[in-house]
Order: structure tokens, then sequence, then C-alpha cells
């Protein structure tokens, strides 16, 4: 007899989660419909979502209520008749982005436009360790809040992007290299705790494709691999418009796939890795006159022979390193990053012919190598992409989240 | 007026069309369940999918109408109640499956189980070009379908593998390297006129992946990469449960990443390609001696040491080319299978720790290689699984398709 209660209870439970769900799914229908055109009337999205009429008017209506969406200014449409647009609404709710860097901090505010609207910076190098670093961030962040909290903005949560790999389930960073006392460290909980947002966090090669998937390229090129260059090397892999993390977190290690074979040990245990040999560290270990980075920067603009030779070999190695992505993952475009790059991409357009020439012939034309849209903020803006990629997939969990 | 009416009819028909989608989507959902669990209860149905006990009972009605699911033997529950249990009905649908080969052909029949009911193979040696292919395939495919319609069963349809890279808005094959004469043929068209089925045809190392995925490892593993190795070193990925392409039908060409940096020129356009070094012409290539792939593994029984050290360095570039697809995927298992590979498979013992000792430290406990589950039949089995994995994501199409 319990037995059937608990059973008529169960169902009664599912079918209103069910519904749930199924607002939600038409909810993010509707808000992807928006992000990928800017703007649409409701016909067009009664006609694109095989929605009804009166479920899309009522949606519509609690997010225009709810400050997610706006009606933007009627335009003429293409029989003479004005039409009213929905829009995402930029005046309330904020983004704020938080990139955590070996040697520096980003925050960025964003709107619902994914207009960048404050953007702070900090010198981190000379900071050991996770505690040292939140003693900066948390003031920061929470002055930040409270500057937008005073305009009356609402804040959907707070996005970070940190040097993986990352334990998704605990939300604490995996031996990350090059980047001592935070193994283990509670990123995601001591965020949420010292600032009470709804936080986010992300590998930063993952952040920084997150940013061209919904603020940059990606709005054509649901197919992309992001390169991140500098003391390390890492990538990040959108496919079908969804970021891809594997098994362990580990999907996308491009620095860690062997390029020299029998080459020298890496930190992450293998040998002749990419970025052994192509980072920062890389190039610097394979320069016969040795310095440091600007140091080999001002060589190449003198033109030095042992600098030249050693940014050959470098672009050779990046050569191999961008057709294998190419040919494992089949991006339609490979978008190139990171504090190492700008020195690298006067290089790019003998680089680009070479690395064409190396792929299948009927697809060579198809495929690009772009620079990343972002520049330095890339990292910080795709932390904030976390967020909006939250809202546009689970809009009524995160809205309900947001406001309780 | 007329624009009026015009709207109303659009969204009539937006409206059937969805409710169409939401039973599909039911119907996936269930079928999806019935698969994973070999055999549930419609209670176990509710609880799982949400969905209320009445669509549930009509869908499963419909399904078991149709021949798709059938009512097992009731089994006792753990309350000591017995339940009636539904599972895929064996007796009724068939699906084939086509692995067409540069040497060889197989063909496979299976039931909704995932039982091979029959299996028939052919040398096609010797054999130039579609032609002459199809005057082979093409009668024993319908002998095979008019032996299963005189038995009172019905055919789901047929999968085929091929040499890839395929253009599959076409259905035809691009440019296969070692298999002349197929550029361009519309191998998917053919099939479907001179067979009259459903017909569905993917790259042969993804249908091995699928194989997997479906009816092998990937019962378990959501992620996993299928490499296969032969004439040619191909790969298919499958990423959260589902088959990945990429963006040109190139994804998980694991066989052109470059091994041996500046090595020989590959018939894809790359240089130094696994494939070139690591494929049985790659082998032959470089073993001092020279001769068939025969003469190579009864070199190595006898233990001469040109072919050991031949073979060796095979399972050095092998070693160093799984590292790479561990560290770019970050699969659960990488499942090994192909013509090669039992030649290989010896060596394994001495790989696999070698391997393990290359990746992050905190993963390499996690990680597994596994052989294939069906040898030599994988490509034909993956075949067929196409048409399953088309049952259960989109079941009320395939169905109408086999039903008209």
């Amino acid at each position: 007899m319990i037995k059937k209660i608990k059973d008529e209870r169960t169902i009664v439970s599912n079918k209103m989660i069910y519904l749930q769900q199924v607002k939600q799914n038409n909810m993010s229908e509707v808000l992807g419909r928006i992000w990928q055109y800017r703007q649409a009337s409701r016909v067009e999205l009664v006609e694109r979502t095989g929605l009804t009429s009166g479920t899309l008017t009522n949606l519509t209506h609690e997010l225009i209520e709810m400050n997610v969406l706006r009606e933007n200014e009627s335009i003429s449409g293409n029989v003479g008749r004005r039409r009213v647009m929905l829009g995402f609404d930029p005046r309330v709710y904020r983004i704020i982005g938080l990139d955590i860097g070996r040697t520096a901090l980003e925050i960025v505010v964003m709107d619902l436009n994914g207009e960048i609207l404050q953007s702070i910076e900090r010198d981190m190098s000379g900071c050991k360790g996770p505690e040292e670093y939140f003693r900066i961030i948390t003031p920061i962040v929470n002055e930040v809040k409270k500057g937008l909290e005073a305009e009356g903005c609402k804040i959907l949560g707070l996005g970070a992007g940190i040097p993986g790999p990352i334990d998704y389930d605990q939300g604490t960073l995996l031996a990350p290299p090059n980047f001592p006392g935070w193994e283990g460290y509670p990123v995601q909980r001591v965020l949420e705790e010292q600032c009470g947002l709804v936080t986010l966090i992300d590998d930063d090669a993952r952040t920084s494709a997150m940013a061209e998937r919904w603020y940059g390229l990606g709005k054509s090129s649901q197919n992309l691999v992001f390169v991140t260059m500098g003391v390390g090397i890492g990538g990040g892999v959108v496919s079908g418009g969804a970021i891809v993390r594997g098994a362990n977190g580990l999907s996308g290690q491009v620095g860690h796939m062997t390029i020299v074979q029998d080459g020298k040990m890496c930190d992450c245990g293998n040998r002749g890795c990419w970025e052994t040999v192509g980072s920062i560290p890389g190039i610097l270990s394979r320069w016969a006159q040795g310095g440091t980075i600007e140091e080999f920067q001002a060589a190449i603009k003198r033109r030095e022979p042992e600098a030249l030779q050693c940014l050959d070999k470098t672009i050779s190695y990046m050569e191999t390193a961008l057709v294998n992505i190419q040919n494992l993952y089949d991006p339609e475009v490979i978008v190139l990053g990171g504090r190492l790059y700008p020195l690298l991409s006067d290089s790019m357009d003998s680089l680009k012919p070479r690395f064409q020439s190396r792929l299948y012939a009927f697809a060579k034309d198809r495929l690009r190598i772009e620079s990343s849209t972002f520049g330095t903020s890339q990292g910080a803006v795709g932390a904030a992409a976390l967020l909006l990629n939250f809202l546009l997939s689970e809009p009524v969990r995160l809205l309900s989240l947001t406001e309780g």
C-alpha cells in the first residue's frame, strides 16, 4: 500500500520535473535563436522553433519581465509592416568574467549583448599560491559587485578561467604545471563563498575557446579549436557548438602531443611534447644565446641569425602541430592566441600556405587559421561566456538561482 | 488577408511537426533506456524518463505492435512482485551490415538484440573499381534480403562501411587513398537503388567505432576512440555517446598525424604521417630484408633481429601515436583493431606500461587500451550499428520509412 502511494507521488513529481524541463528546453530554444540572429520577431521565432504562438508569447513575456529580453524599436518588415523585434536586454543583467593567470589577473564585466563594459587587470608576478591570489581577487570582485548593484544591475554569475586540468566534480585544480600551491585547491567553492555569486570555472584554454564560440568567430563556426601559446600550450575544443571536455577533463591537451619523437621529458609525464619546444620556456631552451622572451624578441627584430633560426624551428614545430590538430579534430577554424602569439604572428603568412599544402586536397581551401578575437582579454571574456552558455542552455535553472 | 491565413497554416503545420518531434524524442528516450539496461519494466521507464504512465503505455504499445519491443517473461522484483519486462524483439526486424574493404567484403545480418545471425565473406583482391564490386555486392544483398523476407522478417535498413573520407551530403567517396576508381562514386544512391533498402554509409573506421559504441565496449564507455590498422590507419571517435565527424568529415584521421618530423610524404599531402611508418606498407618499407606482411610475420616468429628491430620501432611509433590520441581526445578507452593488429597484439603487454607512464599521473590508472570486440567483422557489425543508432535516435522517422 505504501509502495503504491510512493509510486504515484513519484509519477506526479516526475511530471512536474518534466514540465519544468519542457519549459527550460523551449526557453533555451528561444534564447538560442535570438542570440544567433541578434534579434527576431515573434512570428520568426514561431516559425523557427515550432512553438505555438501562445507558448511563445508566454515565454517571451516572462523573459521580458525578468529583463533578459526587451522589445527593440519596430523595424519595417519585407511586406511593409512594422514588427516588434526581440533582443537581449543589455540594461540589467551583468556577467563577471575572471581570468586567473600565472603572471596576471583580469576581470571583465559584460552585458547580455556581449559588450565589455569594464575591464580590470593586475600584475600577479611574484604572487605565490591561491591564498595570496584570493587576497587580491576577492576585494576586487566584491567592489565590482557592489558598484553594479548600486547601479541597479543584477549579476547573473561569475565565470573563472584557470590553468587546468580541472576536476569538474570537485571544482578543484588537478596538478597544474608551473602553478605551485594550487593542486587540489577548491577554486569554485572559495569564489562562491567569498563573492556570493553563482560560479562556474573552467580550464583557461577552454574559456578562451568559449569566448570565440559565443562572442567571436564561433558565431559562424560550430567546430573550432582554440590554441593558446604562452608559458604552456593549451587547447580548447568546440564541436557542434558545445565545449568538449573528455572523460577526465583532459580533452584538447594539444600542447602535450609529442612533436619530437624521443624528445625531452615534459612535466606532464610525456616526452617531446609540443610545449617542451614551442612554449616560451621551450623556445628559450632552444635559443643558443639564451635570455628572456623580451630579449629573444629584440634579437628577432635585429635579425640575429641564431634567433631567426630558433624562430624558424618554432614555426616548423607549430606547422606540424597545427596539421595534427586539423587532421584529428577537423575544425572549420583553428584560432591562435596567448601571450606568445604576437611574437609568432608575423610568421603566419609563411606558415599558412605550408600548413595548407599538408592537408587533404579536397578540404584545404575550407580550412582557416585565425587570430584570437579578444587578445589578452580572451580568457576573461570566455570566463563570462561560461555564464552566457549556462543562460542559453538552462535558463530556468540559472535565473531561479540568480533571483533566489 | 492571404498573409494571415498563411501564418495560421504555418503555425498549425509547425505544431504537428512539433508533436511528431515530441513523440520521436519520447520514443528515442524509451528505446535508449531499454537498450542501456537490456530490459526494463514500465514502472522503471516512467521513473527514468519522466514520462507519464499514460504516455509511456501508449508508446510501448505502439512499439510492441510494430515488433520493435516485446514483453519478456515476468521476473520477480525486489519486493517479491512479478513484473513484465520490456526488451527489444529479436524476431522480426533485421539489419544488414556491409563492409566494403580494399581486399575483402563482409555482410552480416543482425537482430535487434545485437546478435549476428548470418555472416558472408568474399575475397575481393584483384577486384578493381566500384562497378566490379557492385556486380558481387548487389546479388548477395538481394539474396540475403529475399531469404529474410521469405522468413517473414522486415529489414530496417542497410549500413555500409567504406574506406573514407566521405562526402556526407552527396553520399560519395572523397579521394580514398589506395582505392582507385572510387573517387566521387555515389555509393549510397547505388546501394539504395539496387537493393531497395534504407541505406546509411560511413567511413569504415567510424563504423568500427560504432560497433564498439552500440554492441561492444561502448555500453560502459561513452567516450572512445577506435583505431584500425591495416593497409591504412584510420580512427573513429565517439564523444558523449555520439560519433564525431568534424566540419569536413575528416575528424579522427589519426593515421595522418605527423609522428616523424620531416618524415616522408604521405598520399594525404602531409609528411611523416603515422600511416607512412605504422601501416602494413609503412612497416614493410622500413623492413631491411623486404617482403610481404606474411613473410614479416614469419620472420618475427623466427626472431630474426632485423624484423624484431623493425617491430620494436613500429611499437614505439604506435606508443607515441596512442599518447597523442589520449592527450587530444581524452577517451575512457582506446580500442585497437584492423588486419595488422593481431601481429602487434603480442607486443601490447610491453607497450601498455610505457604508454601509461607518459600520461598525466592523476589520470593514468583510469585509461585503458583494449582489443576490438568483433575482430575482422568489426566493420560490418558497425555498419549495422549505423541503423541501430538511427532507430534509437529517430525511431518515428526510420520506422515510417521501413513501413512505407
